[in-house]
């Protein structure tokens, strides 16, 4: 089981969006450039997080990226899910139907609880990632950092 | 994300082998025609959980499997883990060390909070699966499949 990178790029990105100056875009080479990222393979990431409403996007000479709500708003399981999809990563093949052991569809009628305790494992998971706001996860960096990118972004922004 | 076909095999056949008359064996073909399962893909997540310590494996013509442990004393995890591995599911790329944007050592002496909060979520879920039993699974199946077992278990091992 393995998350793909484009997850600490997403959360990354969204955190910094969160402190663009209200009304502010920032360009797509500009976040690329800000984190080493490879620009063509950051865009599928940002697109991916377009869709989900996680991020507004504007096309253009003018155009850029800013996040599409508060930061507030979006929690960092709206920034993984953008990414990584809202698919269960277990997917019950109901092997107990199969087999010379195979269960009656009479004994079937409740799922099977091999996928029940695998989804209620799941869901701890996008509960623990629900609970945590980007706004949260930007109060959380040094504040060296932080001071940093208020400088910087009124001037990369636009 | 994906969890592999294997989780699935791996705590069913856990279940079945808790229903062994104590001491006795059940031969692969016997795990792998219960479940309609392909053999030899078994195998390898067979020997993923003896080499885990789940089950215990007896080689030669009388050989087969049995748990290792009494069934209360196996985790839905200890079965999860021997056949996807322990590592976290998210990789931690360090980009906040990257681009222009890069914090300096000084500001990364602590891990990076994205990383820290994935690895929370990952404990919720290991948490989620450690916390149910072999044994407890056993008393979730429906009576029948149960009594089933009883019946035919003592002619399938040895």
């Amino acid at each position: 089981m393995k998350l793909s990178q484009g997850v600490e790029w997403g959360l990354h990105c969204a955190m910094l969006l969160a402190q663009v100056p209200p009304g502010g875009l920032m360009r797509r080479d500009a976040l690329a450039s800000h984190f080493g990222l490879p620009e063509a393979y950051l865009a599928k990431h940002l697109q991916a997080m377009t869709r989900a409403g996680v991020l507004y996007a504007n096309s253009g000479p003018k155009g850029g990226y800013r996040l599409a709500r508060a930061p507030e708003s979006v929690s960092a399981l709206d920034v993984v899910e953008a990414i990584e999809g809202t698919a269960a990563p277990f997917i019950c093949q109901e092997i107990r139907q199969r087999g010379t052991g195979a269960s009656s569809s009479e004994e079937c009628r409740r799922p099977c609880l091999v996928n029940t305790m695998m989804d209620r494992a799941d869901e701890a998971w996008r509960a623990s990632l629900r609970s945590v706001t980007v706004a949260e996860l930007v109060t959380q960096l040094p504040d060296s950092v932080r001071t940093r990118n208020e400088e910087m972004l009124p001037r990369l922004a636009h």
